[in-house]
């Protein structure tokens, strides 16, 4: 736990007291901006949604306008400077959100739905509050990007409002810089930092407000982040599907064969058993080290929450397991199975690879490392479908696709503005959760796309999650918890006003 | 080889003077067959597709009729009584095909198209030919049933049209008795002739007209079946799907597990590594010992054919591997691939298993076998999803359905009805495809349901199938190449004028 040197800045009060009384017009403002379908793949779609945010900024005193690069989606750009402010902070937010497949949800994913408590602990449909309506904390919120990432935008907003409105001054400079397609990559996030450099330049230090709270439900902060790389291999039986009962005992088991294959990347104990797999990641230093040590003992509640007798590398525990390269399967697809089943030896089986890079790997490297262990099993790895003649030759064959992906990041715990931003979240954290409730992580397991800002701008980079960390995040029934948007608010006003001494 | 003893009857001659002459109405009456869609489990459907059948065997002078119990897909019936004859021929045929997912068809499974040549070997498309126009036995017709099983009515129609016009008579009665749900299992083929016994009890000995040639593109004629039943497994991780991000080194990865699981089952050699799987097969005796041995040996053949290099169980040959159980892996689904690939650790991962029984497997102790495998592999076995108690009791837990299934069945070659059949056929097959083409095979690897003529009426059954290997039966582009549409007839008409005095 991290010391609070700083006691609470009216800057909190100002929010607290603001959302208190705004409570159901937050919550409904929320429920409209999470109703802006967000696919990055759909350019009408995530224009529409960032004209949305822009004019909310600009009501709110924010200079905003969208930094638009021809036909990808567009920056939501914002700034709000203050006279007198010696820093400026950077505020990092993406408003675009995982593709979806209506069919897997309980409600259309962006047609926003209250719930009294999660769906599957028999939470019960709520229809949204009117005004003077109490509104419960443990309430949730279900629509795509609930959690990952609007969240922030709705929390923000309000606390813009609220010193607008009390004639509160923000003690830093604010650059807002809200990313358009972070769950399709963020590939055009370098291009837009080249293009708009100068603009990012007078920038201090980065937060990042995404991700969610710790498993426990307190609250966290986190200084790294993992890279991710997706891969796919193919294995091929015969040219086309055949008959069950005809060649069933002779034909080639796509099945079988792609399971010796999996199953030769990782053991019993979740051990990654691709030859290399360990050896570039960083070791983690003393500070690391230490905070690794003072986190919550969280992984007995986690298995029963998630129903989970046995965790991968037990005995370690899940923050230790982030600090090294992960290796899962995705998905697995071959032939059919439930319904559409059907008597055939599938000709093809496709597992889809995860792959989470720490400090140290190269995405690259570590995608060479899978191909080298796939020739050693025996495969002929080709990176197209075969044709009859490689068929004909080799009699186990691998189709790799997939790689690039993106490096780790890790930002020092030492560094100053890291200490300023931690003891700023730390009041926020016992205010809204309790004393001392804030988890300080060294590195969070998840992606952001936080290299650039680290390797392109030069400048540090701190991860702010509020979500809570059951927001079905990526999957379907994605949602937020009332209290995380509470504490969201909370949180960013002593942000936004921590004192000017610290840097 | 069997030798034929037989000379051409006259049958013959009618039969193929006939097609000859009407070639362009035959094709043009199959695609009209094959237009009406036959899933067994869409009754409007099946019904209307029965009721055109029934009027075209009508139209030919069968005394033909729906057969229907409440609810399931009718028997098409028919009866041609022949003055004189003192046996009786049972015809079994299915008009039911499988389901069909046209989105991974060339062209709509029930609009017949026309081919060259195969799709994957350059066919190009043909529009249906004019009176007059010549017909390439080479062309294929794509649609579904094409193969598997409406082929032997479009042959058989045209037999008994030439015959009528001829006034040429069968030398045996007929029983017709075309089955509607095949495809899905024949449920209810054992209540059908249990409610018909009376009307089915004259017959001799069963004919069925299904399956497809020997891969070699010869003719075959064969005396057993496999039986074949479907199970599925299903793997449990968390409660709901993780991100792969925060959770990927630490939660349990479904994909492995599953994989880990299948590979218990099968060595690389394709030899089923399920406790007791081979010890209850019948042995086979010296008559089937032989005519395996005659069988051509086809297998490098069917290999360069269909790409592999390695089949399971070498050097043992595909005919031979038919005369052992089979367990091969149907389907596995588990999360996505391809373009809806997300970054998440799916919570279960499936795999549907195609079992194949041979003459002695009892379908129960098969299923009973694998789930003890899957006990000592670690799994708890249940039959439901598991609830919170279960899930945390258990690290390993796996879901066992299915089951159910049919027996194989074998006639014995020795049988005085079997060298009849056997006799009429080679000559056929001679006559279509050249001297000592016909292929006698001991046992198919597919499935008819065969077990409840055997079983319940006890008369022998020979399988007589037309359709070409390539067919791609149970798959996309199934198809007829029409060559052995105009085999169909030659055999069809053999088979109705066997000399009366072999039996």
């Amino acid at each position: 736990m991290i010391a609070a040197p700083i006691s609470a800045q009216s800057g909190g009060d100002v929010a607290r007291s603001y959302r208190e009384v705004h409570e159901v017009e937050i919550l409904k403002d929320f429920a409209e901006l999470l109703s802006y379908p967000n696919s990055a793949r759909d350019l009408d779609d995530i224009t529409r949604a960032a004209e949305y945010i822009r004019d909310e900024l600009l009501e709110v005193g924010v200079d905003s306008e969208l930094l638009q690069l021809e036909g990808v989606p567009p920056i939501v750009y914002g700034e709000l400077n203050v006279p007198g402010a010696t820093r400026t902070l950077g505020i990092y937010v993406h408003y675009d959100g995982q593709p979806v497949d209506p069919s897997n949800w309980t409600h259309p994913p962006f047609e926003p739905t209250l719930y009294t408590a999660p769906i599957p602990q028999g939470g019960r449909e709520l229809p949204m509050p009117d005004p003077g309506d109490s509104i419960d904390p443990a309430w949730r919120l279900y629509a795509r990007s609930a959690g990952d990432d609007k969240a922030p935008i709705a929390a923000l907003l309000p606390v813009l409002r609220a010193f607008r409105e009390s004639g509160t001054q923000s003690t830093s400079n604010l650059i807002l810089f809200f990313d358009g397609e972070e769950e399709a990559g963020s590939r055009n996030l370098p291009r837009y930092m080249e293009t708009f450099k100068e603009r990012l330049d007078p920038i201090d230090i980065w937060l990042f407000f995404d991700g969610p709270a710790h498993p426990s439900g307190r609250p966290q902060i986190t200084f790294g982040v993992r890279g991710s790389m997706g891969m796919e291999v193919t294995v091929y039986g015969a040219t086309r599907n055949l008959h069950s009962g005809h060649y069933g005992n002779w034909a080639p088991d796509t099945g079988v064969i792609l399971s010796r294959l999996l199953v030769s990347m990782k053991d019993e104990t979740g051990r990654v058993l691709v030859d290399g797999w360990y050896d570039t990641a960083d070791l983690i230093g003393d500070e690391e080290r230490a905070a690794l040590a003072a986190m919550p003992a969280w992984d007995n509640q986690l298995k029963r929450e998630l129903g989970i007798v046995r965790s991968e590398g037990e005995p370690e525990s899940l923050p230790q397991r982030l600090m090294v390269p992960a290796l899962n399967i995705r998905g697995i697809t071959s032939g059919n199975t439930g319904a559409l089943a059907r008597n055939v030896i599938p000709n093809t089986a496709v597992a889809a690879l995860g792959i989470r890079l720490v400090k140290g790997n190269e995405p690259e490297h570590l995608r060479q490392l899978i191909i080298d262990h796939i020739q050693r099993e025996g495969f002929h790895v080709i990176s197209e479908d075969p044709d009859m003649e490689t068929r004909l030759r080799y009699p186990l064959i691998a189709k790799v696709t997939g790689g690039g992906g993106s490096r780790a990041a890790r930002t020092s715990m030492s560094n100053p503005f890291a200490q300023s931003v931690m003891a700023a979240a730390s009041v926020a954290a016992d205010r809204a959760f309790g004393q001392g409730s804030l988890v300080v992580a060294p590195g969070m397991g998840g992606t952001l796309p936080i290299t650039p800002f680290t390797e392109i701008l030069q400048k540090p980079a701190i991860i702010v999650p509020v979500a809570n960390h059951d927001n079905n995040q990526h999957a379907p029934d994605e949602n937020l918890r009332i209290a995380n948007l509470w504490y969201a608010i909370d949180l960013y006003a002593q942000l936004l006003t921590m004192p000017a001494t610290i840097f």
